[in-house]
């Protein structure tokens, strides 16, 4: 959807809007994520402490999508009946850390209080104007990469913190920062895995007006392929590059770099996996299983 | 208090963060402002196209009282039991209007679900280099001034659409932009009028390290003295001028500008009001009392 006006040089419809600068130079990137109980997480799963860090590290993630890098974020909290004093205490404990460790600084917000917990995380990044990568640039014939693993942070939460390593994807995620600033001037489209590689590829598609095929998956391990298809909450980043780009199997020799598939010319949107078609199916972040897209839970950005 | 970054000019305490442009030249203001059903309204109040609109009024009221140009704003929603996606779409018509009204443009957001109806409006606004209204540069001697007439926005939620220009003023309140812009390098401090004279006068004294004493009061017609004194969400603005400077009558031959008090010194926040002293009371929005103040249910800014 493209929605502008002055100073607008991306509307909704990415992961990012993307700003002019009052002063020129470096364009903005500012986004808003919803962290809510009982939709995104359970207070029976994650502590007050680990919410407030998931809530910053899954809305940072966006800034990485575009390439930014992450200034300052601002986080309105409404607290439920069952959340007081202390669990706010803790909560913004979290956000501290998150903060500290992503280099993003707390300058606002507000708190109120409703039924159950509620948070909305503003952040706001920066990039060299014009660089930032867009989920619209794809092209038939780019390949499809993702970093790292998927389906680790859907593993992690099923089966709690009796496997650390996934449970500590679940719970502290990992914004790409890095990569997704390394990734400029390399990707011709990029976006963050939040809502699972079935339904994001899609997005991704649909934005470029190209379709896709994948015919390789990296596994979280103890992950069956069906399921990482799927699996929400890696915020991990899906990007393509044309094949004259050489890629490298890992970036700074650490995170994996997988190419997944390749984009076709085809019906904007249309995801082809290992030859089946892929059908639009959304994701339940509680209860993990694909649903049909319900437009009023979806984000305004998609 | 003084939260402060990379790039981060004023943190957490006023109306707005102020930030620098990555670019230089004008500084950023941003901020949150949540609006929740049962909290800041009820659904048998606002249509939900009212709902939309004042969520933005209100919000950009903020970038006013730093004496800001609206730039952008980004709207979160949780649709909540009551509220589907027709209410959605007036919502988001009532958002439409308030932003082409004041010049703001929607960029973004992210919606959801909850059990009541939870929104949470981001403004970003702009304001040439150092020049931003703050609540902390208030010197006794100064003197005290309001927009407006202060009390309307209660008496038209309590009487209804009966009292149309009251009603109006409710549902439809008007942030004082040009008023804010006008008073840069005028008003030695500014804000705005969310929670009640009584509260926001002991906020900008605290901010100010000063005391104030009252001992007039512009109010709506049919509204008494004790009530307009406490009454929120008028969205007026509250400033202090040198008395060297001379505030005009109206502000364009529209915009009664009423001298209220006087700047002194004392304890910080202390409020005399008609020679009284003002206790510390909040404004709860539905109840319209003045209750003791809930730490967790005041805005992370105050």
């Amino acid at each position: 959807m493209a929605v502008q006006g002055p100073g607008v040089l991306q509307g909704i419809g990415d992961d990012c809007a993307i700003l002019q600068s009052p002063g020129g130079g470096d364009d903005l990137l500012v986004s808003n994520d919803m962290f809510i109980e009982n939709v995104h997480f359970t207070g029976s799963t994650l502590t007050a402490g680990e919410a407030g860090y998931r809530a910053i590290a899954r809305a940072l993630s966006d800034i990485a999508a575009m390439g930014g890098v992450p200034l300052w974020h601002l986080v309105s909290a409404a607290w439920g009946d069952r959340t007081g004093e202390s669990w706010s205490r803790e909560f913004f404990e979290g956000v501290r850390e998150a903060g500290g460790k992503f280099g993003s600084t707390l300058v606002g917000g507000d708190t109120s209080r409703a039924p159950v917990f509620a948070s909305d995380v503003t952040v706001i990044g920066s990039v060299p104007h014009g660089t930032a990568l867009l989920r619209s640039g794809a092209r038939p014939g780019d390949r499809i990469y993702v970093s790292g693993l998927l389906g680790g942070s859907e593993f992690g939460r099923i089966h709690g913190r009796s496997h650390p390593a996934a449970w500590e994807r679940h719970v502290r995620p990992s914004p790409r920062i890095g990569l997704g600033q390394w990734l400029r001037g390399i990707a011709s489209a990029c976006m963050d895995l939040s809502d699972g590689l079935s339904l994001d590829l899609r997005r991704l598609c649909e934005a470029s007006a190209v379709s896709a095929q994948i015919d390789a998956l990296p596994c979280w391990p103890g992950v069956q392929r069906e399921e990482a298809i799927h699996s929400g909450e890696d915020y991990e980043l899906l990007f393509t590059a044309p094949p004259s780009v050489v890629i490298p199997e890992t970036w700074e020799g650490l995170l994996p770099l997988t190419r997944i598939g390749e984009i076709q010319e085809g019906p904007a949107g249309e995801v082809l996996a290992y030859g089946e078609s892929l059908p639009p199916l959304g994701y339940d972040h509680l209860e993990r299983r694909r649903a049909p897209l319900n437009p009023d839970c979806g984000s305004v950005r998609d």
